[in-house]
């Protein structure tokens, strides 16, 4: 087994490779296999680019060779485009050849199901003894724009230029990975590299990131996601991207439930919880976008200001300036929706910009007549980015925009901006050219309302920090190292996490005398019987010995009558314990991206709209408080309407404690739960709980 | 006072004049009045057109007139481009030159504040003496596309040729105007009419919609709103377009509330209730979309559909094609997002496909691959149009769209589409000349997932009908007129209108006894007392004389405390109820759209977040059943995880009574309020309520 490619040498091999194998390029101009040599001598790459092709001597007036061990020297990278039967030599014969990265188009494998799948494994299985890697298969292919190593069959490099810039793209998607680029050239925006890692069956998205954070040329990374694979390689290559505030942005499929179902059939990927995804892209610091086009509009104001604004508020305070009061009413209420609160400029800004000599109101938007000169706007305009009472300056622009775009964007681009407080523009007409001006003078400036107000709101999310790194919590020795754990073994748990639990006991059938003060609830204690209640093995509101020695008698009778064979540990005593209000705390190890944690309202009611807030576990202390304030009925212990307060500080602790979970070493917790969770006034108390352990 | 002018004679003068005066016409063609003569003159208007003009004797080489007394003929429309100060003189001279509509560009009235309001009402008032009306002020003009009549500054019409269509637009916002028609242009869509109302001081945008449903060249009327004005003639104008099927489509500002609080310092009008205004647009049919480029993206779809489709069910399905599996995932989710299902092909669909020669999958989104034909693509297309199992189809359109754009629109244009299913479209990469031609052929065609979803998912909402017309219900003779009326007479509207209410008397202080069965609750009668509990004047859970007779003395001095002035009616004794959920049921002459019923959660978790549904009023029985669906907490009482079922039926029956408050006569009914309303196994109960009369 040779030993896997050094980072750097994946890198090189992947994006700036000396030479390159086509295999399985056709002299047939009219099929996809022939683009790849097509693209790469119509945009100018200057490595080495050696056409594979069984029975063809020459191709595009070039020398083909019919097989990998003719060629004249050594290759860095193979990009194959064969039968899917065939790829499986080709990787010895790639290798052979010098290939540190083979990228292969070819399709029919993990996503067609189980043989594909099997057929894949043993691609991957060869190249990790062989020590390559592979991208793909069913990869459409990767390009480096700025040297024109164009590896990829997607009909997007047809361009007649390539359109260089410092955006580069990761896609799951190939397709999308063209239309994306379609879309974003036809507005100016250039990019750096672009990569559709297809099945990442070996190479996945985080490893690509990790090239790009490396790569000088790219400037803001753009993903185009279906699923997440590989989360910890994701993880780790996202909050390097952060460390170096090289910004990261996604578009992912899945926020409705049919959306996040087609990253099964599509990828062949499991489809994968949206909520859970969500809350993992932000923990790492992707900014996640809701329209398809904010994915490269949001660019410059990423660019520019991520990581360099001043703190601010939640929500963020826009501050906006318009000729077209209707056209600026279009995003000012799009960042209603969303969070954001347009500002009003106070008296003192108003009475400073009279001295200035220009006259404003005192209204959310700040509308100027057409009589205002281009010196009058830039004026304004430099003062708004130097306030304190606003956090963004949001320009609106009207029919100027598409009649006299240099007149437009004049006080835009000259104004004097600093990087501190984000400028952000839309233009209410068709107005390509200005859009064209305003992206060349990198000022972020959108095309829609929609698309203007999801970046502005995205950006000015509170951002989240990385999970904290734990010392290691050792498991109880008293509780089972696999399966379902008993209520009293869950309870024994979450008290060494350092959660509060009701006062409990577990008492034998035969000598059944507790010591908890009376009135208490008795349950049944069974692995083999997780639904209590249903069992009949419940009884609460129990006020003295003789009513509680009847109730053991009954609930056992029950209990045996449910489930003859249930092992009975004995039956659990519990103190019954008041609540303002009553909430559940989860914990899961989330398949596709790890530990998780999840607060939200308690109840049946609850189930009829979801209030709950989800993180990456673990969390710290000011993350939990962010949960309890997401989550909409923590406002009735919050004194709204003059209701009695709740001790949100120690449900921020057990919300932290809780999340400890994931760092518990010796077994595979794979999830657990405070359901309900009680909420008093001077503290909390877990009143009942499941942890399910892997083996 | 001169005759009114008649809705023809208005919608002649309005759209077709045949001769113009455009009064403060400038002759430097740098300024904004010389606008409408270059226009016209450009785009080829065959009206007469008169410049008046104090100064200048030719203006673009053509005779200008220093008073419209000087016209050598009679004018229809005159368009005033002069200071305010100078306007209201304007109305008698134009009125007497023949004008039967006058639009004012001049601003510097209503929107500005009481003195220019004072102003814009005497120009009104000798409007209508004259017997002429008024477009404005504050309008940016209006235009009649096809004959090249421009009224109007806007930049839009700069353009070298005019985009003649189907197409009319009334806008609220007079810079949008432009900017709609100019994104609308560049996307192939023509206009017909355009009209900007500005501060509708006696043409309301329910006139001008009036007019276009009788304009044969108005196919689609698309409405840019900020607020309603003149709901009745507004409600009369849309079931005309309704009764004609030619579709009417909104955009409006305010989803947000701080989009909605805009209306207020853009136009001057009050701010509007947001839900209140999407109730009444969808009681008369009108498509509100929610993102700017739908509103005119959405027009094919209406245009060929509206109508015409086949009864289908909620949630409705489509199936959908694609050979770019990740750009049909965009939408597919955001469809998800708006509660829209893609469906699958049944085994039947997919064996029936096997027998034309096309292998296609049960997948949620129909991924052709590459090699399929664009006869396959076609045939495909025609069956699923055919099929029963989906209502539209959407195809999802690569690169192909974007490279061959003939080919890429082929299949989509030749298919054969019958008009009683939706083909929807959406191109994945950029491709305006993809779009150009699908618009072309009359095929809806979005330009971003987004729009696409938005009006899927907007066209197929279920329709809802108008206010039935109901005979006039008499005022109970018992109660007053005006004010505010006691629980104890609102109880007695409630009934009278057919709204169950618990069992209740009114007793005296002087005899306080009853014939209310234990237990009962008792609450002082006083119009002065709204906030009775506030007071000190309620006893819940009396269970005997004795304790009612304390009850009632307590009460009474606690009542007296509070507000020693106010006059006691005397003790409401009412009979205790219990409830499976509580409901809130709301009535309210909205001041801009008139009757509105409103039926919600009650209690207080209520208020955590919304959870209502909201109609005009008068509703059907079936429009209530749909109310009762739409309140999330009625789960509860459906069924919900074995819980006992409520009366629905009586509920429905409830809020239908309820609505009939639309109908009374005699009094001013502002608001009413059932709080709580009881919902029983058999029955529910009016528990506590209030009711408010206007003088």
């Amino acid at each position: 087994m040779n030993n896997p490619v050094s980072a750097v040498d994946f890198a090189q091999a992947l994006f700036s490779p000396r030479a390159i194998a086509l295999v399985g390029a056709s002299g047939n101009l009219q099929k996809n296999t022939a683009r790849p040599m097509r693209f790469m001598r119509k945009h100018g790459f200057q490595g080495k680019i050696y056409p594979i092709n069984r029975t063809q001597s020459e191709i595009m007036g070039e020398p083909a060779y019919a097989d990998l061990a003719d060629l004249p020297g050594p290759i860095d990278h193979a990009f194959v485009m064969v039968a899917s039967d065939l790829v499986l030599p080709l990787i010895d014969s790639c290798a052979k050849a010098g290939a540190k990265v083979i990228t292969i188009y070819s399709d029919g494998f993990g996503e067609t199901g189980p043989e594909g799948m099997a057929a894949q494994d043993a691609l991957i299985a060869r190249a990790k003894q062989l020590g390559v890697r592979i991208i793909g298969p069913n990869s459409i292919g990767l390009a480096d724009l700025h040297s024109g190593m164009i590896l990829s069959v997607n009909a997007a490099f047809e361009t007649e230029k390539l359109v260089t810039g410092g955006l580069s793209l990761v896609s799951q998607s190939g397709s999308m990975m063209g239309s994306l680029m379609a879309r974003a050239n036809a507005r100016g925006f250039g990019f750096a590299k672009s990569v559709s890692v297809g099945n990442e069956s070996d190479v996945t998205v985080g490893e690509v990131i990790d090239a790009l954070v490396d790569d000088a040329q790219t400037k803001v990374i753009l993903l185009f996601l279906e699923t997440i694979r590989d989360s910890p390689t994701l993880a780790r290559a996202l909050e390097r991207a952060r460390a170096h505030n090289k910004p990261v942005i996604a578009y992912k499929i899945g926020r409705s439930e049919q959306g996040d179902a087609l990253a099964q059939s599509h990828t062949g990927a499991l489809a994968g919880n949206d909520v859970a995804v969500d809350a993992f892209l932000r923990a790492h610091g992707v900014l996640r976008v809701r329209n398809l086009e904010t994915l490269f509009e949001i660019a410059p104001l990423a660019q520019r200001y991520l990581g360099k604004t001043a703190p601010h508020p939640h929500p963020a305070r826009v501050a906006v300036i318009t000729t077209t009061g209707g056209g600026a009413a279009t995003v000012v209420d799009n960042l209603g929706l969303m969070g954001m609160v347009a500002v009003a400029p106070p008296p003192a800004f108003v009475a400073q910009m009279a001295q200035r000599g220009m006259k404003i109101r005192e209204t959310t938007i700040i509308d100027l007549t057409l009589a205002a000169t281009s010196a009058q706007y830039k004026d304004l305009l430099e003062q708004l980015l130097r306030t304190d009472w606003c956090d963004a300056v949001l320009s609106v622009v009207g029919s100027s925009a598409q009649f006299h775009p240099e007149l437009a964007v004049k006080p835009l681009v000259e104004s004097d901006k600093p990087d501190t407080k984000p400028l952000a523009v839309f233009l209410a007409p068709e107005a390509m050219a200005s859009l064209g001006l305003l992206q060349q003078a990198g000022i972020p400036a959108f095309r829609t309302p929609e698309s203007c107000a999801d970046a502005l709101s995205v950006f000015f999310q509170p951002r989240i920090s990385a999970p904290p790194t734990l010392p290691a919590i050792s498991w109880p020795a008293s509780c089972p190292q696999q399966g379902l754990l008993t209520e009293f073994e869950a309870a024994q748990v979450f008290k060494t996490l350092g959660v509060n639990t009701a006062q409990a006991q577990l008492v034998s059938s035969e000598k059944p005398a507790h010591s908890v003060p009376y009135p208490v609830v008795v349950k049944v204690s069974s692995r083999d019987i997780p639904h209590k209640t249903e069992a009949g093995g419940v009884k609460v509101g129990i006020h003295n010995t003789a009513d509680f020695e009847a109730a053991v008698q009954e609930i056992g009778r029950n209990a045996k009558a449910y489930a003859p064979q249930a092992r009975i540990d004995g039956f659990l005593v519990q103190a019954m314990e008041s609540r303002l209000i009553e909430l559940i705390l989860g914990y899961r190890n989330d398949p596709l991206v790890g530990p998780t944690i999840i607060l939200g309202a308690g109840g049946i009611t609850a189930e009829l709209s979801p209030d709950f807030a989800i993180r990456r576990a673990p969390v710290t202390l000011e993350q939990a408080h962010a949960m309890i304030d997401e989550v909409r009925v923590t406002k009735l212990i919050k004194g709204f309407r003059g209701l009695p307060k709740g001790d949100c500080e120690a449900l921020a602790q057990a919300v932290v404690a809780f999340s400890k979970l994931a760092a518990v070493t010796g077994v595979n917790v794979l999830e657990a739960e405070i359901n309900p969770l009680f909420v008093q006034s001077n503290k909390v108390l877990a009143v009942d709980g499941l942890v399910r352990l892997g083996d």
